[in-house]
């Protein structure tokens, strides 16, 4: 495990497994530069090697959540070799938060726009400040936000997912509830309690089982539903036969608290 | 077709093909033990064959909908080749719901939990109590409810769902209506005519339209877009050159109301 | 590129290159004859081609928006062949919009029903009157709205789409936003103002940018994550590399507006 000095990136775990990390870029409104995603990377790989970690919060620092890529750099020396690489990298860091067996919980504190609104759409869960706006504001610049597509569209409706990519408008806090974005909405002075209560129900969980459902979450969603159920059924039986359950369940019937390690 | 006197499930059947399928072991909030799955698998079984029928309501005796599996059952004799075995019995069920020729349709008067959360997913419509709430709760005995997460996340929003089921939390009837796991909400009180409003309006439809379309409309939603209009095209043709549709199209030509046997 | 003197179907390109396309069938509720489907893939085609379209209205006239197929024609001589080419036919012009290379918005200031509510459904962006409704009513008359479950399906939840296919019932402008069927809804006198703002937005951006993006986002939602994420990366590094992309970021960074041809 790695403990990182990065000030890109700044790491803080309690002593319940609670890992917020914090983009710490204000200045540049946390985007997204390369030693950004290098920095991200190399935690999410940390973190997925790390038994100790039980949730994961993204937050950032400053006014505004994330502002998509570092627009300076990306412009610097174009290529086309250079940009596939730049979002494949880019993917693969957003790829490897639905990948970690932790769930991560998006803390939106300010304005989520490109791939910035796309990191929010990849996190598990997001808690949103009511003065949070978020966009996909690419097109606006000439360059449509395909790779943040990829992810809204998986958690919006589809007429809404292209209105916010064709148009580049934001939308609200509350809109982004409404449509699927976020899960819950704070007013900006409650959004630590908002998430510490999101945060607080899953480390309550035995860590297998939350692990092992959220990766049958994501795989089950790309399969046929006969498939799915085949392999949702597979991993409930492997997951009832660890101790936690087996005990979680024996509580129940005993009317009792489980008592897990 | 069977008239089961099996006091786990009523059977009520009016002169209009309406089945009213009543989980009836509500000491026991309705738990999906090993003989309700079968009982269920029987009279889904019989009403697949059975041309009378023309819609089914799935509704449930006492305080609970339904609490899911059968915890005390389950923990008696642990092993994993038994559990896989009746999470694909309970899966078999689910799908037996889809599979049926005619709309199923949920009547959820009380809590509804884990599988029994599932089970109001699994059907092709839902009605209900203001007063019922919804929740995928394994996960607060460390058992991830990983088949129930295929019927959700296929009614509700990746994030909507995820929240659910890493949680654990209830929601409330107009909470499930919000998200999409149930279509109507009605006072207590008024549920049986919010029933019967979306029940009368299917047995006035022909039923090999609704037949051909119930599983249509399934078949599709796992195809690509292409391939669906495909198969809706040739389902569509099909289904007009049944009588009933060529006397209903005609009915409407003429202003008059269609006469179907 | 065509300009049609078919009165089934008005065509009026503006200086932006914003084509209306209205159907021009009133007293019919402008229905989808075989005629108005072959008026509609002709521009549909001629569209595709032609660089000077920037965006597609589609509009109606009357108090209907569309209802749907021409039912005295299809009752006129029935054979199965028949119908399949006819719903081969109307799918081949949802599909047109769908694969447009720049976006369609529809108009809706009436009832949009069966393949009119379709219409809709396929459609990028849709603006609705308040006073405008929704159905897929065919199975009140025993044809089950099969090819527009395919669209319906794509837009709106699963139980939500499937209570309207299978009750036939009317949904207002409010509740078709509420479920994902329209993107905006105004006040019938406020109509024309509700898609120009919607339509000024997209002109506004570069052609390059939104025809890539139109699609990729329907490509990107037929695929696994994985494979999506390796085609949108691509695609957005082929939209990086084009001149209107490179000077939309330059002049990000400049805090200048683009100096767009």
């Amino acid at each position: 495990m790695l403990t990182t000095e990065d000030p890109l990136l700044l790491r803080n775990q309690d002593a319940r497994g609670v890992l917020t990390l914090t983009l710490n870029r204000p200045q540049a409104f946390n985007s997204l530069s390369e030693a950004m995603l290098a920095a991200l990377q190399t935690e999410l790989d940390a973190i997925a090697r790390d038994d100790s970690v039980r949730v994961v919060v993204l937050a950032a620092a400053g006014k505004a959540f994330c502002a998509g890529h570092d627009l300076k750099e990306m412009r610097a020396d174009p290529s086309e070799a250079y940009y596939r690489r730049l979002f494949a990298q880019c993917a693969k860091v957003m790829m490897a938060i639905q990948k970690l067996p932790v769930p991560v919980v998006a803390k939106v504190q300010g304005i989520a726009t490109a791939a910035g609104c796309q990191l929010v759409a990849m996190c598990d869960l997001a808690v949103a400040a009511s003065s949070a706006r978020f966009a996909v504001s690419g097109v606006n610049l000439g360059l449509f936000c395909s790779t943040p597509a990829v992810a809204l569209s998986r958690n919006l409706g589809r007429k809404a997912a292209y209105e916010m990519l064709v148009t580049g408008e934001f939308i609200s806090a509350d809109e982004a509830r409404a449509k699927g974005l976020v899960n819950r909405v704070a007013a900006p002075e409650a959004l630590d309690e908002a998430v510490e209560a999101l945060v607080a129900s899953i480390v309550a969980k035995p860590r297998v089982a939350v692990a092992m459902g959220k990766q049958l979450f994501y795989r089950q969603l790309e399969s046929g539903i006969e498939a799915a159920y085949v392999d949702a059924g597979q991993t409930m039986a492997c997951n009832m036969m660890d101790d936690s359950a087996l005990e979680g369940v024996q509580a129940f019937i005993d009317k009792r608290a489980p008592s897990w390690k």
